[in-house]
């Protein structure tokens, strides 16, 4: 089965049928449920086969060393590895003392469904036994929404030919064996082999309790079950457990179309402070309030959480269903990652697999956060005050590095610093912007004055005294922020990287602006009028490099001076560069991973002239390679801002089927975040061409041919924004709340009472030529509807693991 | 007792009086012999107390893993560590059961002293045992220069009063327990901790042999001992043998006066290809061959090779002692390093010590073999053999590195590139450079054409080659060099680099010139016109930035509008700076580490005019904190080419003095060959100062007031060339051989049959400014006679360990 077959198209979910084992790790990705508390991978519920048994804690991880084989004043020495918990979903079932298992007997149908209006993974099979019982076995599975500790299985199995004697064992067990990794660290491995030390274990009646601790980081972990079961008369139940299994088992014998039903509710929690006791209760009570609501309950609310988030949030395609499908996948599993992390990191895979080390990295607040803001502002809320909880460790790294203010970790769980490779990671000190942008936005989008002052003024202030103590005024009074990392991996430890310099403008204007807003505060943190001016300043002198000669902006220092890397002579086998080339070649040629100066001109969009971005971009076209999923959806903006639409559908659809067609080739680790959230920025911002720099929302609506109609709302403030386009027109509406004005093409309008307002949706002269790609890495044209993107591994964050 | 009083003020050796034990690691390193094959670090001959225990022989290591937090393509998995071989310089020795060490008891004299001239290390002591018996020891010890595999100790003990009971145990000890360091990376300990297998071992009579193999590099080592033992009439000696240990046994009884004398011949062997019974009769037939020499004959012989040597070899000081016998200290070890080293390494300690792993850098060809090349052309030739040696692995390493040619390591001991860190490590291309320098030096001076055609031309064709395909043409037609490390360590991954593009021109000139000569040869190597003309057209077309507003070289493009360090900010507790600061801050920021510029300015001085030098010298002078000891001897050399003739002689003091006054706190590890030969370079292309990039050797003599005179010869084609210089006359000679064609300060001179030519010194108009250095990092001032020098610790590579 190829992996375009694996899932039908279907508007509003996911669904396998069949089953392919050598795709599983991907399809565990794919169906993984979670609630950006507990992450649960789509493992069948038996646990065998498995791609990669993955359950999660957001924020429960395992330190372990970081090695070097030169070491270097200020290396991280510890790094944080995300670690797979207590699996709670585990449902084994024995037919007549043969163990369900697919790999036996004959699987007469699978099929396994994710639906995103009530978030259920759905499973029917049809097995017969190697000794010929068939049975069929139902199940579903959610991760709460509104329960933040629980999660939930209901399991049903039902004789297709009687009596047959059923054996379910539901399971609780910790320090589950992992597939390994040949090319792994050694010492990683052995850290993280078995994480958990048992602390506590209990069972009795339906319900059965483990507590564990990790071994270095000091986490103590709870998980707990309890079962409501149903079956015939006479139906068995005992508990057992031990140091890493709490297990309840339910004996029967079924006739011909009998049942045995088990509902499982399960619930987690986790502390590095709390007592065991504590803990224990916290996940106790989690289970109780899980079974009060019970599992219909549960379902119910599932719904209509979703419900809500749909009827304000969806994004609407006519043209392309298989790109209608995507792109609710992609909101579905972002909100997933971003509902209920409360003050925890939002990691670059969510909570759907172990890619990445479970680290956040700067795709939370440049791809993440920008869409949650406009639909679940809460999220942004919580995810912009665990950065704020994390600054003390971010004061420390500054002061380690000599620098003033905060420098936020490259990557981390916890928050500091875990890069064990600087010039890839510290040194993209772009993050500390990011951060800043990601502030103002939420800020701007929500008016929420309260968080302004109470952690995004912090947060700007500190971002912006790094910035200021890492550039420095030139002879002639420039402001040049030198060997420092831009978001490109191609390139590292240069001069004045156009996006972090615009993005450090940016920050050290709005950290200066929200200082006057908030003087009393500010002055707490110890700003006064010199410093705020001298931000001011440092903004004002800001140094952006531009090449008069070939008119483009280098995306650094001397970039358009850099051999061409050899495109030509480049096979289509050795790409992703990084892993066939070594980064001294990369670093010095021109080749750009991923959107640079491109993602500058979406994020600055006002520091460059139309001009300007339409041979820039047609500049970095030709040299950037797509080796990280971060880029595509950031050139379908742009690309659709220069009039290059097909171009831009076209990328939209790569980031879009980055997951469902495993177009990296590591979906398996985990779902690409960023990426996901990036296609619905393509959309919003590159076809609604959505900006939000100036003080009002800005949109320039154009579709590209293949698309009749997009629609898609925003929460502003109160209100909620409904913009629909077509080819003809665009209608703007407000459904709920007070009026709110944008412009559209530069026309502003105030929308609100008086009902819809339409304008002629623009018509692009389609540009002569479209745009180049180095050979063999154009994206796949989508008119096409070919399905297949071209493509192999993208590696999002050096360096490759 | 003070660093600086540890060794007495001799001009032809170095004395110690009493014993430092907190200094003894520093003293085992002054006091070390080698011949560049085997190297004894000098401890004591009872092994006890010691600061690091040390038997070398070239080219034994141990592979050890590389460990990487963040692993990358191209990053080498396998690093070499030299390894503490077999010791075989132990005599223990017994007074009335009593072991002899002199942390018990009473020491009532114990001075050790090396003369220059015959290359002995003796060692006289007074002492009573815990019970009251006083013995007189005396020891001589010698690595033979004639005889590449041995060694020998002459060892007497005199009882004072007796009788007295003696046992004298001469041992061989494979994997003695060596000082742990804590801060050493764990693994690397594990696996260095016993790397010796043993394979064999046999004891009869007076002799013991034995043989192991390391374990991963599978490397075979042999070592025997053989004596003579002269005493009173009843002497008993027995002979033992275990798997890492060889014991002759001497016991006796001496009258008061009496003594017994040992003597020891040492052999030692190693292959990675021979079979044990040959590597085993290799050492034997060394034993044999020692015997037949004697002790007295080996003395002999190596007085008459370094007599030989200082006759022709000798750079006499007059009006500072100190700095006389700091240079005769610096020539004998540069001198001990290179003599045998026959094919294999030099490394940056020589022989000494385990610093840096026991690797040899760019160190070698830049600093030792321009010493070697005019007093030891032999050793030059060999050096430059093992180069060619690893041809095979630098090529597989560009190829590895998609570069043409080859790229030789920057660290190793065997060939294959061992540094951890590329930015500082594989970047550094310079090296290739530097080879192929080494090369064109030593060809120029000794005219042998042989060596060039067999050798000389394939190391500059293959780095050509590499240069060629390392740089590109930019849109105007000049040929850059991009994304490489210059010598200075505080900088890296930048674009034209001033020094590697110079040395890089300089290569390519010369390799296409040699083509030229050897038409037959480079056309085996597949040299055809049209690469020769490729390379010269990139050397005529190469880029070398040039700062117009500030009138100065940036080190590399950019670099003089990069931020400046806040030297005043930075109190002397915090050098060296990579030990204190982050790389990303000192790599963005105008701070070198060691002349780098102005190592261009020595190198490549037909490239600037005489005012650029003075500018430059003068800009990079301010921002030079000499955190390596491979900068201050360069530093001298241009100080005295612009007229600073005070500060070069600060300059060649404290390069002279590295090691004597311990200057860099790291003696201890090692010495630092390159200081001791730049020490002789201070003196030669300072003072003297000889240039040899043009025709003719060129000179421009002028003495620092603290100098009287100031002389040296030089080996040049069958000829040697004498330069005296004094305030008023600087006098050429030709003793031996053909005449000779120099120029003094311009003026054409030929100099031989005819007698000495004699031309006055020119008088150095003082500049009105000395050239300033950043606060706290001022050379001390020699004219004060402080005999202490100011400086911390130095770290001659990144990173620190």
């Amino acid at each position: 089965m190829s992996v375009t077959d694996s899932f039908s198209i279907d508007p509003w979910g996911v669904a396998e049928h069949g089953l392919d084992l050598s795709g599983q790790a991907r399809a565990e990705s794919v169906f993984a449920l979670s609630n950006g508390h507990i992450g649960l991978r789509g493992n069948l519920d038996e646990g065998e086969p498995h791609g990669l048994p993955g359950t999660y804690l957001n924020g429960v991880f395992e330190l372990r060393p970081l090695p070097y084989a030169e070491g270097g004043y200020g290396y991280p020495e510890s790094g944080q590895s995300v670690i797979n918990v207590t699996n709670g979903k585990l449902v084994r079932l024995l037919v007549d003392d043969e163990p369900f298992d697919l790999r036996y007997g004959g699987l007469r149908s699978h099929q396994r469904s994710l639906d995103f209006r009530d978030g259920l993974l759905q499973r029917r099979v049809e097995w017969t036994s190697p000794a010929g019982r068939t049975v069929r076995v139902s199940s579903g599975r959610l991760v709460s929404l509104t329960q933040r500790a629980v999660a939930a299985v209901e399991y049903t199995v039902e004789a297709v030919d009687g009596p047959v004697r059923i054996v379910l064992q539901s399971e609780l067990v910790a320090n589950e064996q992992l597939p390994t990794h040949s090319e792994a660290d050694p010492r990683a491995a052995a850290a993280l082999e078995a994480p958990l030390v048992p602390e506590f274990q209990h069972a009795s009646g339906t319900k059965a309790v483990l507590v564990h601790r990790t071994r270095y980081s000091g986490l103590r972990v709870a998980a707990g079950i309890d079962h409501l079961i149903e079956g015939p008369e006479r139906v068995d139940v005992s508990a057992e457990s031990s140091d890493d299994q709490g297990r309840i088992s339910a004996t029967t014998v079924l006739g011909a179309g009998q049942r045995l039903r088990l509902v499982k509710f399960i619930a987690y929690g986790w502390s590095a402070t709390r007592s065991l006791p504590a803990v224990r209760d916290q996940v106790e009570a989690a289970l109780t309030a899980a079974r009060y609501t019970g599992w219909d309950g549960l379902v119910a609310e599932q719904r209509n959480y979703l419900g809500e988030f749909w009827s304000e949030n969806d994004i609407e395609i006519e043209g392309d269903v298989e790109l209608q499908q995507a792109v609710r996948f992609a909101l579905f599993h972002v909100l997933q990652a971003g509902a209920r992390s409360e003050e925890r990191a939002i990691p670059a895979k969510g909570l759907t697999g172990p890619g990445y080390d479970g680290h956040s990295f700067w795709d939370t607040e440049a791809f993440v956060l920008p869409v949650l803001t406009y639909c679940l502002p809460a999220a942004v809320n919580q995810a912009l005050r665990w950065r704020h909880t994390t600054l003390p460790m971010a004061r420390d790294r500054a002061a380690q590095l000599g620098l003033a203010g905060a420098v936020f970790p490259w990557r981390t769980i916890r928050g500091e610093e875990c890069s064990g490779y600087w010039p890839a990671g510290t040194a993209a000190f772009h993050i500390g912007a990011d951060i800043a942008a990601a502030v103002v936005g939420y800020v701007r989008a929500t008016g929420d004055q309260e968080f302004e002052r109470e952690f995004g003024l912090e947060l700007l202030v500190e971002t912006a005294r790094m910035w200021r103590s890492l550039g420095h005024h030139d002879a002639v009074g420039r402001f040049r922020i030198e060997g420092v990392t831009g978001p490109d991996e191609y390139s590292a430890v240069a001069d004045n990287n156009v996006y972090t310099n615009l993005m450090a403008q940016s920050n050290l204007r709005h950290a200066a602006e929200a200082a006057t807003r908030h003087q009393l505060e500010a002055a707490a943190l110890g700003v006064d009028t010199e410093e705020a001016a001298a931000w001011r300043d440092a903004a004002a002198a800001m140094f952006i490099p531009y090449d008069e000669k070939l008119g483009v902006h280098p995306q650094a220092d001397g970039f358009t001076d850099h051999q061409l890397w050899d495109f030509e002579g480049t096979p289509g086998e050795k790409y992703p560069l990084l892993l066939h080339y070594p980064y001294f070649d990369l670093y010095r040629k021109q080749v750009v991973k991923q959107a640079d100066l491109v993602l500058a001109m979406q994020k600055r969009g006002d520091a460059f002239t139309e001009d300007q971005k339409a041979r820039n971009f047609a500049y970095y076209e030709r040299i950037t390679v797509r080796d990280s999923s971060l880029s595509a959806c950031t050139q379908a903006v742009i690309a659709a801002e220069v009039g290059q639409l097909d171009l831009a559908y076209d990328y939209t659809a790569e980031a879009a089927l980055m997951d469902l067609h495993d177009l990296g080739g590591n979906t398996a680790d985990g779902l690409h975040m960023a990426s996901l959230a990036g296609a619905c920025i393509a959309l919003v911002a590159g076809f609604g061409g959505l900006r939000d720099h100036h003080e009002h929302l800005t949109f320039r609506p154009r579709l590209p041919s293949g698309l009749q109609r997009l629609s898609f709302s925003m929460k502003v403030r109160s209100s909620l924004l409904r913009v629909e386009i077509t080819h003809d027109t665009t209608t703007y509406t407000v459904p709920r709340g007070g009026p709110i004005t944008v412009q559209h093409d530069g026309e502003t309008l105030r929308i609100g009472a008086a009902g819809a307002v339409s304008r002629p949706t623009a018509i692009v002269e389609v540009p002569a030529d479209r745009c180049v790609q180095p050979p063999g890495r154009e994206p796949a044209r989508r008119h096409a509807q070919a399905g297949v993107q071209a493509g192999g591994v993208v590696v999002d964050h050096l360096p490759a693991e």
